[in-house]
Order: C-alpha cells, then structure tokens, then sequence
C-alpha cells in the first residue's frame, strides 16, 4: 500500500515482534542460568508461549493480507484485468505475498510445537525463509522508482538478510542467546525503518515531500539508519536490564536466592 | 534446446527427485526417531536405495545429454563448424555440460556406497559442486537476451545456488532432516519453475507470447516464483505428513507400538 | 574530516589496538599452552585487562566524536541548516556515528566483565556490528567522488568487512588465537591504510596532488594495499616471537621450567 | 608477464601442486583410516614431509618473483621511472605480490611444523590469506582490457575464491579429507588453467589469435572451464584409486592384512 498508514502497519507488527523478543529470549536466558523456577524455563510453559506466539504471527499475517487485498483500492482477489490487459494491483499482490510466508512460518511455529513428529528447528529454518523472500521481493520491488524510494528500501535488505542468516544460523545454534538477541534487534530496526519510510515517502502531517533526487537526502537517510541500529541496540539493553534487576529482585524477595546459587561470573572458555 | 521440451524435460527430472527426496528423508528421520524396524532404517537396505538412486541419477543424466547431442538440430557431437568457422551449437553444449556433472554425482552416488575406501560426504560434495556448475553456467548463459528471459533464469539461480550451498553443508552436518527437506523444496521448486519457463517462453497451446519487455510482467514473474515456492514447501508438508502417519498407523496394526517407545515430545534444546 | 589529520588520528586509533592485539592474544595462547603463571592468564587479570581496554576505546570513540563535532570548520551538534535548507556536515556527522558504534563496544566490553548475567560473547558480536557500520557508512560514504578517491576508500572494505566476519565468528570459536590474530593483522592494514590515505589525498608535505584518473595510479595502490597487508603480517609475527622468546626465557630465568612440561609440539589433529 | 611463458610457469607450478596434493592426502587418509603403518601416518614423516613442502613452496615463488623481475624487459626491482613520471611495469610487479604471498604461506609452513610455539592450523589461514590476494590482485588486475581477456581471468577467479573459502574452512575442520580433496582439485583447475590462458591469448604455434570480442567465443570458453574441472575432478578420482589400489596391495603382500582390521563399510552416520 503506497501511503503512511501501510508502512506504519508492518512496522508496528516487527516492533512488537521484536520488543517481545528483546523481552523474552533474556527471560529464559536467565531463568536457566541462575536455575530459576520460572513459567519460561519450564519447558510446557515455554512451549504453550510458543504456540501463542505462532498463533499471533499467523493472525497479524492474516491481518496484512486481508488489508492489502481488502482495501477501496485493492485488487479484491482479481489478479488479471482482463478489459486493460494487464496485472491488476502488483504491489498489494507482492505484499500480500509477503504476509503469506509470515504466515506459513507461524503455522509452523504451532505445528513444531504441537507434534513431536516435526523436527523441532523447522521454525526457525521457515523463519529463515520467511525473511528471505521479504527481501527477494523488495530487491526487485523498487524497480524504476526514485533514488531516495530505492536507497531507503534498499538500506531495509541489510537488516533483512541480516536476519535472515541468523536464523539460519539458529538452526545449528538453537538457544544461542546472541543470535537471539541479533534477530531481535535487527526486527526493532526494521519495524522502526518502515515507520521512517513511511515519514520520508508520505509525510502524514502534510509537510512538503522529502527531496527524492538530493545526494544530501541519501547520505543523511544512511546515517539515519545507524541510529535506528543504536537505538535499537539501546532498547534491547535496557529490556535485559530490566528483565535482569526484575528477576534478581524477585527471587531475593522471595528468599529463593539461599536454594540454588547465585549470580556469579563464570570463567571465560577462551 | 530453446523449446518447451527442452524444459520440461530437466523440469520433470528435478521434480521427480525433489518429490522422492520429500519421502525418503522423513521415512528415513521418522524410522530412526521412533526406533521403528523399517527397511530404510537398516543400513544395508537404505545403501542399498542410494545405490539404485545413483543408477537413476547417472540413466537421467545420459539421457538428457544423449537427447541434447541428438535431436535433429542437434550437434551430433560436432563441436566447431569448419565451415562457418564458429562453435557449433553452443546452447546444447552447455546444455550438454549441466547434465555431465549430474552424472558424475550420480556416479559418485554409486561409489561412495560400494567402495568403504571413499569417504561417504563426497556425494553431497559432487553434488553441491554440480549444482553450483549448474549455476555457473546459467548465470553467463542467459547474456544478450530480452529482459523477461534473463529475468526468469536469473530467479532460477536463487534456487540453485541455495541448494548448492545447503548440500556443501551437508558435508558437515550430514543427515540433518533439515537440510535435507530445504535441498528437497529447492529441488522441486527449480523442477516446477522450469516448467513454467516453458510455459512463459514457448507457450506450448500458441498463445500468444508474453511481452519480453514489460515491467508488469517482470514483477509478476517475481511472485509468481515465491508462490512456485509456497507450493514446493506445501508438498514437502503433505509428504512429510503422510509419511509420518502412515509409519504412525503402520506400527499400531502391527502392534509394534508396545514394544518401543511411542511418539513423544522431545524436550527443546534450547 | 577532509584532510591530513582526519585520516591519521582513526588510523593511529587503529594501529595502536592491532598492535595492542598482536601482543595480548600470543602472550595469553602462549600462558595458557605452558600453563604459565602470568597475569594474563589468570581469570581475575584478564579480565581487569578487558576492562581497562574497553575503557580506552571508549575514551577514543569519545574524542573522535568530539573531535568531529567541534573542529573548527564542524557542525558544533547542528544537524540541519534552516538557512540554507540542507544537511549540515554531513561527513562530520558519519564519522561520528562511525565514532558512536566503537563507543557503544567500548562499553559493552566493560559492561560483559563487569556483570555476570550478559553473556560474554556479546563483546565480539557488538564488535563484529560496529566493524560492519563503519564498513556500511563507507561504502554509501564515497557516493560521486574522484575514480582514486573512491578506490582507496572501497579498498579499505575488504579490511573492514573481513574483519567483521572474523569478529562474528568469534562469537561461536570464542579464544581461537588464528581468528585473534587475524583480527589483529587486518586492524594494523585499516590503521596503515588510513594513514596512507592521508598520504595519497592529502599529501601533508605539500607535494604535487596524485593523479586521481591515472589507472596506472590504481594499479600501484591496490597493489600498494597487499604490501600493506603484507607489512602488517610480518609485525604481526615479530610481536608473536618476541612475546614467544620473553615468556620462554623468563620461565627459564625463574628456574620455573623444570615446574611444568617444557615447550613440546603437539601431534597434528589432522 | 604478457606471454605464453608468464602463464605457463605459473600454471605448471599449481599443477604440481595440486597432483602433489591429490597423492598426499588420500594416502594419509587411507593410511589413518586402516590403521597402515606407512611413513605418511607417522607424525614425524608427516611433520618433514610438510616441511619439504613448505621449501618447496618458498623456492617456487622465489624462482616466480625473480624471473618476474628480471626478465629482459622487466623492472629489474625499479618500481617507478622518474623521466617518463609514471609507475614501471607494474603488471610484473602485482605478479611478484602474488608469489610473494605465496612464499610467505611456504615459509609459515615450515615455522608451523619446526616451532610448537605457533598455532598448526596458521598454515591454513595464511595459505587462504596467499591465494583470496592472488584473486583480489587479478580482480582489479584485469581492468580496461577486451571482453575475453577480461573473461578468461575472471572465470579464474571462481576456482580462486572456492580454494580460498575451502582453505579458511580448514583452520575449523582441519584434516577433512573432503575440503582438501576439494583444495587439490581447484588447484589443479587452476594450473590447467592458465594454460588454457596461455594458448587463447598468447597462441605459442603462431596460428591467428582469437577474436577477443565473439560472444560464442565467451560462451565456449565458460563451458571450456567446466570441462577442465571435470577433467581435474577425474585426475583426483583417478590418483585416489591408484593410492588405494596401492595400499591395499601392498598390505596384502607383506601380509600386513592379518594384522588389523581389513577395509570395512563404515555405518553412514546419517
């Protein structure tokens, strides 16, 4: 959807995604590491999140399709437009495309979780894919538009293939907090960019347009996207910290600390 | 061979490989994971089908160059023409050269499984090595041509270069089901997205012909290959599941059931 | 900084931690491999060393960015010229973001020594992201400039961007002295380069200009860039036998060889 | 050096080697696999054997560097010409960068297996770090020359960077028999490479040259490429057999066999 309202929508969807991640990962990171007795560290708990999880990713992807397709200007289903002889509303087509693989990897995520007959790192391989195709799409999606249009979606893929491999990396290092931590904060950045896209090609306040062919635009829109990265990278910080001081508050509280053993620094491998 | 033929034809081999690799490696996962006694989970019954798949591979490799060399327009073997004083036939010769290093993965197939003296990853390695020739040759084949041409070959190389780097890591993570389902889905992608080259390039009923130079019809091209792929994975999907409940039933009639474990949720690593 | 001294104080930077690097890594291979008694490889003195070097390259990135920001010709924190109606100092302002993300590994060196609940390979992934920004900045950073200008500059990412592939996989071959060194060695070639650049761009001695179109003047720099590469290697492997040579004689000065096993070359894996 | 010597030195150098390496690994493998007593399975012979490589090695980039520098028309060790203000046969001096690199891996080689101070597996890395600047050297090597001559060392430049990446790989998975069958065949491709080089560009029989421009020349000469890696392939297969063809007799002669476990089907870990 070429206007505001569709890059606020996906973005607010990897926000989400990506502040629960920042949330979660650190959770079960540290439940396991001081041995706590916590609903993530369970392993029914853990699963029933899971399964949660897909279910909501499969929803907001259902969301996204109906929206693209739905809308007063949508294609409505009709692929072909057989009076102009030509495809019928390609974009809201390759973004419903989009939301489809989303879709199929939060299916995924329920199924993995469900029967102990699927191996267990099919999410995060159809994760992988997911990503992926997102950014083949966008690749070949700005064709012909203009220099800033290009460069601001193009700026995207580097997070997107970004996390794409290290997802695919999950496969091998399932539980890896860092990789974790990486994809969550990569989905931050990418939920923020697509806001800022929306601010740089549709400006809602009804400012003068952003100027598409100006070097200055480009070379500032690039450190932009730096900053995204380090607020990003800030967010997820803090959330450790707090899911940390939250945890550690709470089991002193409780006076669980004297049951099993402290935080304490662990010796280096290297 | 610039024909439907000539692409129907590889379509249908990678098909039919990708559609049995769908069903051997689930069988294989699923008969190891549950303990079953199954043929694929002997080791001299599953050499045994890897030896046969080989003869398979190498029989579709000398047809396809023998088809290649021997059509009426064909080469016949000649590879420069005095008289013109240029190569002869290129294209199949190219053609030709794809189809040799599948058989000589076929062969290594073979050998690997005869000889103990050949370490056993070497069939992922000359598999991978073909596919990437594949590629390879691809990639500097399509120079000179209409847009939508080159576009539809160049969406190939994404499949092939993804499958020949899956198999390399075969090499190092052999027998992991998850790779091996990845190679199978690209597999079968590259098998039914040949066919639909056919389809675009030659339309076989004498329809007219696509326009070559229509950016609408290379954005769809573009999803239509992430749809091929929605589909490629939908298959994989039923196959994996009528594997599964088809050892699940098996093993009940049989009252094998009692005497191993049964199907149960494996705890996240993670 | 578009001069002399903006080139050599990033590479002075640079060639103080590679050279810093180069003799940490060996001495603390060489502690653990004799099982010496040395500050370095105690858990407590190593990571107190960490500390430290987390504090002086923050201490860096902050004079960087402030010495970007309040040169004389700097932007002074103005981002945006409402006179003019353009960017201000935008290349100041890269530069410090280049600046920002060295600081931001700065402190999460401290912080993963500091505090036992961050996982400690977080240092190497925030220093792989860093590396990687500064490569990403670069890259968009030479945008329309002088044919040797830019070859300079896009010479330097293959440092960069190696270095940053090392750095993430550190994160999973945590301690591997080859990716250390490795580190080190292309830390030296940015820190020589940078200066080299200064030397070609802005020649300090007031000498004639280098012929930014000559390709003859290519040709000998990306040459000149291997010798660098070469140069840093030979340091490298002097600091390597010097740190070898101190810590054998030492041990034989103190009589403590005859405590542990002696220097004794281990059978290949392989 | 432009001519048919200047590529077939080198070309003969990479071809040794990589028979060299085709014969020395096998038999290592097959050695450690049955448990022969042979002077390749002993660390001591192997450590010399490594050594002498090494010399080896040195001495063949040192003949490279020098025949590059004094040969009649070459530099004679003068890198810049003051009268002509101009750089001096700078194609000789990036030739003598390369076997530069490659002497410094032959005498890390030797420091390797002579000093127990210094980490095995640098051979690998320096080795990998030699031959991605021999690529990095011919990618900017090759600029402003005509279509085919461009085409003949880029297509080079696959078989490079693949020997590269396996040679990298190789600090991680050191003794693999695949990544270093794999290392030998590229090595090989590459020698018979640059004799093929030799022959298009510089014809030694005086018959007319090609013509650099043909486009089916440039498709030829990509599947010319092919059949030399096939051709390569099938001297490793070939030297492979014969080394366990060797062995195998040869216990069986000396009445070894008796003494330990024959050659036996491993179980496939898959």
């Amino acid at each position: 959807m070429g206007n505001f309202k569709g890059h606020a929508l996906p973005g607010s969807f990897f926000l989400l995604f990506g502040l629960w991640w920042s949330v979660k990962y650190p959770m079960r990171y540290l439940c396991r590491k001081n041995k706590h007795v916590c609903y993530l560290a369970s392993n029914s708990g853990y699963r029933r999140l899971e399964i949660i999880e897909g279910i909501v990713k499969a929803a907001f992807a259902l969301i996204g399709m109906t929206a693209e397709q739905f809308v007063p200007d949508g294609p409505h289903l009709k692929l072909y437009n057989h009076e102009a002889k030509q495809w019928d509303h390609l974009m809201n087509w390759q973004h419903s495309t989009m939301y489809l693989f989303y879709g199929i990897s939060g299916i995924v995520d329920i199924i993995v979780h469900i029967t102990p007959a699927v191996p267990l790192a099919m999410d995060r391989l159809m994760l992988a894919i997911a990503i992926f195709i997102e950014g083949f799409l966008f690749y070949y999606h700005v064709h012909g538009r203009e220099m800033l249009d290009i460069h601001v979606h193009i700026l995207l893929l580097v997070a997107v293939f970004g996390a794409s491999i290290g997802s695919f990396l999950e496969i091998f290092f399932r539980g890896n907090i860092l990789l974790e931590l990486f994809r969550a904060s990569l989905c931050i950045l990418q939920g923020s960019w697509f806001w800022q896209i929306g601010f740089v090609l549709y400006p809602p306040s009804g400012n003068s347009e952003w100027d598409q062919k100006s070097h200055n635009n480009m070379m500032f829109i690039t450190m932009c996207y730096c900053w995204h990265y380090a607020f990003s990278l800030l967010i997820v910080a803090i959330n450790f910290a707090i899911v940390s001081w939250f945890l550690l508050s709470g089991s002193r509280l409780r006076g669980e600390c004297s049951n099993h053993e402290p935080l304490s620094y662990k010796t280096p491998v290297a």
